[in-house]
C-alpha cells in the first residue's frame, strides 16, 4: 500500500510519514519547505535545528532499512501534482528512483497552517489564499483525471466552525427549515483568515466529492501539542519541527516554551477562548485509523480530531501548575487581545467518530507535559525571548 | 461619487460603466480582458465584434461628454489593485489622467464567470479559481488597509445555493437545533466549480466583512438575458459582449441564437431544471438601487437578484412559440444531460429584498424576446454553428 504525504515536512507530515514507513507502507512525501521559508522571512526561529527532509529520509533508511521517498517542489504547480499520480515524477531522494506506482492514499497537510501568518499583512494572506486553495483544487483534479480510486485524507480544522451558539456536529447537520428538510455541511464561519481557507477547501472538496464519486475523509482538528512520537525513538534528528513563536507555535507548546525561560504566558484578554486538544500522537493514530478504514465512493467523511477542550486560561494554569512543581515561577500575563474573538462563549462539540473506528484517546496530563517540559529544557539556549510575541493583529 | 468597475469589459461590466457615468458618476473601469482571452482560447466568436475597452471609452465620451476612465490590467496583482485606491494608478485611456480620488463603491464582476468553461480541464479549474479567489481577497486587503469606508457591490450567483430541498432565503438562516439557536449564511452547495468559488468568495467576504466591519451588498444574480441596454441607444457600437456557445453564452441568450439559425434548442435531459432570471436593464436597476442605499458599516447584506423562475424546457417552449410567430420553425432536442445535476427538483427562492429598496421588476414577454430576436437577426451572418454546443462534461 502506497501512501502519499503532501506537506510531509511539517510539524505534522514528517512523523505521519514515519508512523506509516514503520508499518510497512510504501511512503512518498512532498514539500517546498514553505513552512521552514516562511519562518526564515519572518524571522522565528525553532526549538532546534531539523535536518531537510532529503536528510531526514536518509537518517530514517539508516536506522530502519526503510525507504521514505522525497520529492521538493510546489505542488499549486498542477502538473507536479499530476506527476505523482502518472509516474512522471522525479525523485529528490529516494533509494530507488522507480515510480512505486499510484497512491492508494493521499494524506493532504500541504497548506500555509498559520492563523496569524495568513494576517500579517495582504502579501502573506494572498500567499495562505494562493497556496491553501490551488493545491487542493489541483489535488481533487489529478485525482479525477487519474486515480479517483484513492482515498484522502484531509486536514481540515475545527476552526472552520468557529464558536458557534449550537452544538457542533461532526461536519453535517439537518435542518428543517418551513415544513421540509435537507442535510448540509455544518455551518462554517472561522475566525481567522487561515481558517477561512480550510472552509473553502471544505467547500472545493465536497463539490468534486460529489460530482465525481471521489473517496475523502475530512479530519477537522483541533490545536496539536506534543514534540516526541514513537517514532522518533528519542533521536532528536527525527523530531518533528517545533515553534515557540506566536506565528507558527501551538498554544500549549508555546506556554511550555515560555514557562522554560521565565516569559510570561500570553493569555489573550481573559483567556475564556474554549478550543477542543490532542496529542502529536493521537493525531497520527486518528490518521491511521482513517487509512484503514477509508471513506467510500463518493463519500465526504468528516470527523471532530480532538480528545479534551480547555479554555486559554486553563491551559495557561495548566502550565503554571506542572512548571511549578518542576521549579518554575511562571506567571500568567492577561494582554490586550490581538484578535477579534470572543473571549466568553459556549462551545459543545461532538467527537465520537474517531473514536468509533478504534481511535483510543490520550489526555493532557501533569505527567505528560512534565515530559515536554524535559525536552524543551535541553533546548532552553536556543529559545529567543523577541519572537515570542509580535502581536499580529486582526 | 466615485463608482470603480472591476471587470469592466465583460457583459454587465460595460453596461453598468455607461449606466453610472449617464447619471453622472465619475467612473473608472478595470478589466486584463480575461472573458475575451479565454473566449479566444477555446475558439468560440461572439455575436457581433465589440470594440476595446479603450475604444467603447472613447466612443463613449465623443458621444456623451462623459469620461470613463480605462486601467488595463491583472486584479490578481494586489499591486494594481491596491494602486486604484491610493492613487498610484496609471490609466490605459483617460481624459484626464488625474487620480479621481479613493472610490466611494466598487463594484465587483472580476470574475471568470462560466461554469463549462471551469470545468473544461485542470487548467481552466486552476485559472478560475486563481482568478477569482485572489480577486476577491485583494479588493478586501485593501478595502481594508486603504479604504474600510467603500461600498462594496459584489456579484454573486444564485448558483450558490444549488437546488436545496427547502425554501432559499436571501443570504441568511435562523437554525434551530437541540434548543439552541444562532444565524448562519444559508447553506450553499453548488452545481460547478464557478459556482463554488462563488461560495468560496462569500466566505471569504463575510470573514472581512466581520473582522473588520467592511461594507458589502451581495447580490444572488440568476442568469441574465438581453443586448441593447437604455444607455447604448441603438448605437451596435456600444453593445455588451454577447455570446451565445454554450460555454460563455446564458441560456436565453443562445435558444434566442440557436432558433435564429434553425439550430435545435439544446435542453439538458428533461429539462426540469428551475433557475431565477433577470433582463439585463434589471441587473442594472438592482445594483444602482444597491449603490444608492448602501450596506451599512459590518454589513454584510444579500439579496437574491431574479425576477421570475423558469424551467429549461419552459424557456426552450417560450422561444419556440416566439420564434414561430416571426416565421421560425424552432426544434427542441432533449440531449443526455453533459452535467451531473437534478433534472427536477424542488426550487422555492425568496426574491424581495432588492424589490424592498426599490426595484422595479421587468418580466421577460413575447414582446421582449421578439426584441431580441430582431437583433440576433441582423447579425445571422456571424453565427457559427461549430460553436453552439460542445458538450463540456462533468
Amino acid at each position: 500500500m502506497h501512501v502519499l504525504i503532501l506537506g510531509g515536512d511539517g510539524y505534522l507530515g514528517w512523523p505521519t510519514a514515519m508512523y506509516f514507513s514503520k508499518r510497512g507502507y510504501d511512503v512518498t512525501v512532498v514539500d517546498n519547505y514553505l513552512r521552514r521559508n516562511n519562518c526564515t522571512a519572518i524571522d522565528v526561529g525553532m526549538l532546534y535545528p531539523v535536518p531537510t527532509l532529503q536528510a531526514r529520509a536518509k537518517l530514517w533508511y539508516e536506522k530502519t532499512g526503510r525507504e521514505i521517498k522525497v520529492v521538493i517542489g510546489d505542488l499549486t504547480d498542477a502538473e507536479l501534482m499530476r506527476s505523482l499520480f502518472d509516474g512522471r515524477v522525479t525523485y529528490s531522494w529516494a533509494v530507488n528512483d522507480e515510480f512505486t506506482g499510484v497512491p492508494e492514499t493521499v494524506i493532504h497537510y500541504a497548506e500555509q497552517p498559520s492563523a496569524p501568518f495568513s494576517l500579517i499583512d495582504y502579501k502573506t494572506a494572498n500567499l495562505t489564499v494562493s497556496n491553501n486553495l490551488l493545491v487542493t483544487n489541483n489535488l481533487m483534479f489529478a485525482l479525477k483525471d487519474l486515480s479517483p480510486d484513492t482515498h484522502v485524507v484531509h486536514i481540515g480544522t475545527m476552526g472552520e466552525y468557529g464558536t458557534p451558539n449550537i452544538d457542533i456536529e461532526e461536519g453535517w447537520i439537518d435542518i428543517e427549515h418551513k415544513g421540509r428538510q435537507d442535510r448540509f455541511l455544518f455551518p462554517r464561519q472561522a475566525g481567522s483568515l487561515y481558517h477561512t481557507t480550510k472552509v473553502m477547501d471544505t467547500d472545493l472538496i465536497w463539490f468534486c466529492v460529489r460530482m465525481w464519486g471521489l473517496r475523502v475523509t475530512n479530519l477537522m482538528q483541533g490545536p496539536v501539542y506534543g514534540l516526541e512520537t514513537h517514532e522518533t525513538e528519542g533521536d532528536e534528528r527525527l523530531y518533528p519541527i517545533f515553534n515557540y513563536d506566536e506565528v507558527f507555535g501551538t498554544i500549549v507548546n508555546r506556554f511550555i516554551t515560555q514557562a522554560v525561560v521565565g516569559y510570561p504566558l500570553t493569555v489573550y484578554g481573559r483567556g475564556g477562548q474554549t478550543r477542543g486538544y490532542l496529542n502529536i500522537n493521537d493525531t497520527l493514530q486518528c490518521v491511521g485509523k482513517s487509512v484503514e478504514t477509508p471513506a467510500k465512493a463518493g463519500e465526504f467523511r468528516i470527523f471532530n480530531q480532538i480528545m479534551e477542550t480547555f479554555t486559554a486560561l486553563e491551559l495557561a494554569e495548566f502550565t503554571q501548575r506542572v512548571g511549578a512543581n518542576l521549579g518554575y515561577d511562571v506567571q500568567i500575563d492577561h494582554l490586550d487581545n490581538p484578535r477579534k474573538e470572543a473571549e466568553e462563549h459556549y462551545y459543545n462539540p461532538t467527537y465520537q467518530g474517531l473514536i468509533d473506528i478504534g481511535v483510543e484517546p490520550h489526555y493532557l496530563t501533569d505527567e505528560v507535559m512534565a515530559g515536554m517540559f524535559r525536552v524543551v529544557e535541553r533546548y532552553r539556549g536556543n529559545i529567543r525571548k523577541d519572537v515570542i510575541f509580535r502581536g499580529v493583529k486582526w
